[in-house]
């Protein structure tokens, strides 16, 4: 590539987030960057968007370095935004995260950052979200910095299939100790919820959802296997969610 | 099966909709049913979960026929609450919806009713979002009746796969035109948004989400054809979104 490519930068922990501050730094090494991102944490918020609110789009100045816009709807209104009403050609590449905590497995499905990643894929451009397995608001994103910058400048490269984006997730190690990337497919993982019933001063029950997760996949070639043993994962995601082996199945059903 | 099944029913347009009440009136034809609803309409929710708020559960009486619930939380957490506070079993089915407004193709992704069945089968239950193409909410969905039995009674008889759940639709015509169910793959399509920009009273901009629906796929096998084309469209739905054809391309990358 020639000129410098249009990256769009967009999460879901907020535009102030340290996560995608990292996500900026690295993006400028790289192409012309812009920000569409929301203004508070959606996180959880999966594919969700905003169809009977107002959306509401400020042009803040954050650290002075790129135009950045702040977006009262979900990450993928962001992308929607970006796209239809601030930028005047399609990005050449899409980024969303970093994520303060792991989209591997299947969280892939309750990803706002990861959604970020398939709005945009959806529009025919190259996407990938990023996510550390790290929660913490101040989790330490520097080791995060070659790995995301080689998976971007070879997404930009080699480009990616009509209808593919991808999940990156890094582990919370120390950057030496990170034996590489591996490209992975999705474990089967779930959560085993429990709730935490409490009483509010009023006397009406509540509920906190709180969890464990439960990796029920013994594959080494999963997205879970890779960070537990010290890689970063990637994973290619599909927004076809057509299960194709079952259509044969079905076909033998007493359907009519 | 011998004894009477557990039915869990759930929607993401509440538990009032109309959609919801004619399910659970089918429902009762089939087995023992329990109601888990969100409390208000949750459209274009995706696959949410609330996890930095609390929720509320709500034992309700609405026609006196079967336990009922409302809850704050979006249709994932309605199913989430009910396997882990409500139930003493899990259900033998799950079933969401009658949705108003079209879950097909794309849709599926944004889809409220869609993720709580996608939330069932993360938990092994076999699930089906059931939709019908009238976005109204003074729709009529009598001619849903007997697809849908047809349907949840074949889901019972023969199971689901590991990882796949069902996503039916019904087109909005008269039940005699309707020409039988047919098996089909998600259509590629997408939403062509566009933003109505107004400016309030306060002078501030803000912006309404609109859009037009393109289905960019010519075949035949597709879910909108089968709608187009007078058939109840069901389209088997995974949730491992692992692009499975795109791993052996990633592996010729410089990614280490």
């Amino acid at each position: 590539m020639s000129k410098r490519p249009l990256i769009l930068v967009t999460n879901d922990d907020g535009i102030t987030a340290p996560g995608i501050r990292m996500l900026i730094s690295i993006m400028r090494q790289i192409g012309d960057v812009i920000v569409v991102a929301p203004d508070s944490p959606q996180s959880g918020m999966g594919h969700a968007i905003t169809v009977n609110a107002t959306l509401h789009l400020e042009n803040v100045n954050i650290d002075g370095k790129q135009p950045e816009y702040s977006c009262s709807g979900t990450p993928a209104d962001c992308v929607k935004l970006a796209v239809r009403e601030i930028l005047d050609r399609k990005p050449d590449i899409c980024v969303s995260g970093i994520n303060h905590g792991s989209n591997s497995s299947i969280n892939v499905i309750y990803s706002g950052t990861m959604s970020a990643a398939i709005e945009a894929g959806i529009e025919g451009i190259p996407a990938v979200g990023f996510s550390l397995l790290d929660y913490n608001w101040s989790a330490n994103f520097k080791h995060c910095r070659s790995f995301v910058e080689t998976i971007t400048r070879q997404v930009l490269e080699n480009g990616l299939s009509d209808g593919v984006v991808l999940n990156v997730n890094l582990p919370n190690i120390k950057e030496k100790e990170i034996k590489g990337i591996k490209v992975c497919r999705q474990a089967r993982a779930n959560w085993e919820e429990e709730f935490d019933k409490r009483t509010n001063p009023m006397g009406r029950d509540y509920y906190w959802l709180a969890g464990t997760f439960v990796n029920m996949d013994n594959g080494e070639d999963t997205d879970e296997w890779a960070l537990a043993n010290g890689y970063v994962s990637v994973v290619p995601v599909q927004f076809d969610l057509t299960a194709y082996r079952e259509i044969q199945k079905l076909n033998t059903w007493k359907l009519n």
